[in-house]
């Protein structure tokens, strides 16, 4: 008998992963092929769905199940549509669930790409175990993705999940999405980059000052913390402090059990990761404080993917 | 053939309120009993579970399918156990569900008072017809309920809702629960008055400079606004404010169609209410902030009562 399979599939502006998932998390094989936003999005799904076969052809004894999307942008899950995606600006309002279902004769579920890499952890990484989970990914933005009772949590109209756009001050800076005080405004790329510009001036020595300002990403303020940096050192602190005090918010209303952070910034590790552990379990009330962990993310990049590959399973029933 | 009905049990530390209730949420009859909290709670559950056989009696036709308890306090749901409760300090660990089950015959389900007038709100009050709801209950302290999906939630071990312990600045006052910044501490009693104190500084001929510091009450507060104290609408458009930021944290990260705001504090109505619907439209994302709404509660003293009954319907699979 063949063993059934899922194909997950992770669309990012650069290039679209590909990969074959069992239904127990295991990556039978993987790929990547370009995703050439210029082109109609109909022209990458079919790339897609020819690269699928591929893989399939490849496998001795797998029978295609279904299929899971996870792609950047605005979704409508239930009706598998994109509606549209700040890094792929051509593409609107685009079927990829119907296409693709239509292509390969297999249920397509879509999601966006913040909430697969959640069930991807949920599922097979750091939040396995748990039932009520926030996978927090922080990066140039800071993405988000719930688990609640054991199940990918959306809100009314898709829209939920949001942990970047929660808030830490009533007074703060002004976040990308125009309002104040996000989290992503402090602890987001930029949010980080201003730290570091406004304490220059309390540590003007510091290592950092040696790189062009107008260059200065969030790995060098790592690189500067591992030899030591005392301003690098305190930046990074201060962000894990903002990032643990936000995340008690969602301790004191959700009473999650688990919270997994990824994504390029969350490379800093323990520079940023136990001040925020230590500020989220001060920050929040006993007895929902008492039962939270935090995490680091296991699954890198391939979260996405074999995220997408779970929700097309979970929705199948098959798990 | 007879009526079903539930009876909805309001556990408070003075009274105790006591219903009928229809699947539909009507309300054939209720009455109160004294809570006696000095004598055990054994004592009240049995004068609790007599009041239900006589107000069974006076009806005609009705069979009692089963019996929702809310109660102050922390409690575990799925074994109906009240834990404790400041204001009932001699019941500890309580198994309320088990007495009164054996009591009566039903199921007895419990939960706590802040979630109960949440699912009363949601059923049969300003909640009707949402899916994505949360009740604020603005008073002493601030309380939550959250309703997802059409479902009641509570968070892994039944301490989530918490919305009074929303936060809204890194740097902010300190709340009773000893943490910065909660909106409890901006929004609830002491908030409003440390509001007024620090207020009278700048508008020293406020009607509320008349009132004794030590007993002021934000009802005063709602009085001088409605005569035009220029402080006092101050106090109340700011406190909107803060509630309406803090709730768009909820908008942003659950997606929510419905925020519900009873309480005593709430009876200053639009003063209050207005600035806060502005602030959490204007705070929230764009796509999320566009679909939820903001409306008074509407059932008052009875939330608790009739959502402890609907409970009870929901949880037999009657509705």
């Amino acid at each position: 008998m063949k063993e059934h399979v899922y194909a997950g599939i992770d669309v990012g502006g650069t290039f679209v992963k590909i990969g074959l998932v069992t239904k127990d998390g295991e990556v039978l094989s993987k790929t990547q092929i370009p995703s050439q936003i210029d082109q109609p999005a109909k022209n990458m799904l079919k790339r897609a769905a020819q690269t699928i076969h591929d893989l399939l052809k490849a496998q001795k004894n797998c029978k295609l199940k279904g299929v899971g999307i996870g792609t950047a942008g605005a979704v409508n899950v239930d009706e598998g549509i994109l509606y549209e995606a700040p890094n792929m600006p051509d593409w609107k309002n685009e079927p990829f669930g119907e296409i693709l279902s239509d292509l390969l004769g297999v249920p397509v579920v879509l999601d966006n790409d913040a909430n697969v890499a959640a069930w991807g952890e949920y599922a097979y990484g750091a939040g396995r175990g748990s039932k009520y989970m926030l996978m927090v990914t922080l990066g140039t933005g800071v993405g988000g993705g719930l688990v609640l009772d054991g199940k990918p949590f959306r809100g009314a109209i898709d829209a939920g999940g949001e942990f970047g756009h929660v808030k830490l001050d009533f007074n703060g800076w002004v976040c990308a999405c125009g309002c104040k005080g996000c989290v992503e405004a402090y602890v987001g790329t930029r949010g980080i980059l201003r730290q570091v510009r406004e304490g220059l001036k309390k540590y003007p020595d510091s290592l950092l000052s040696k790189v062009n300002p107008e260059n200065i990403m969030p790995v060098d303020v790592s690189m500067a913390a591992n030899e030591g940096d005392a301003l690098a050192i305190e930046v990074l602190r201060q962000t894990g402090e903002y990032l643990g005090y936000s995340l008690a918010n969602v301790v004191n209303l959700l009473n999650i059990q688990r919270v997994v952070v990824g994504g390029g910034v969350a490379k800093a590790g323990d520079w940023i990761l136990k001040p925020a552990f230590d500020a989220m379990k001060a920050d929040s009330m006993r007895v929902p404080g008492e039962i939270v962990d935090l995490l680091p993310a296991e699954l890198g990049n391939s979260a996405g993917l074999v995220g997408a590959a779970w929700l097309s399973a979970f929705r199948s029933g098959d798990l």
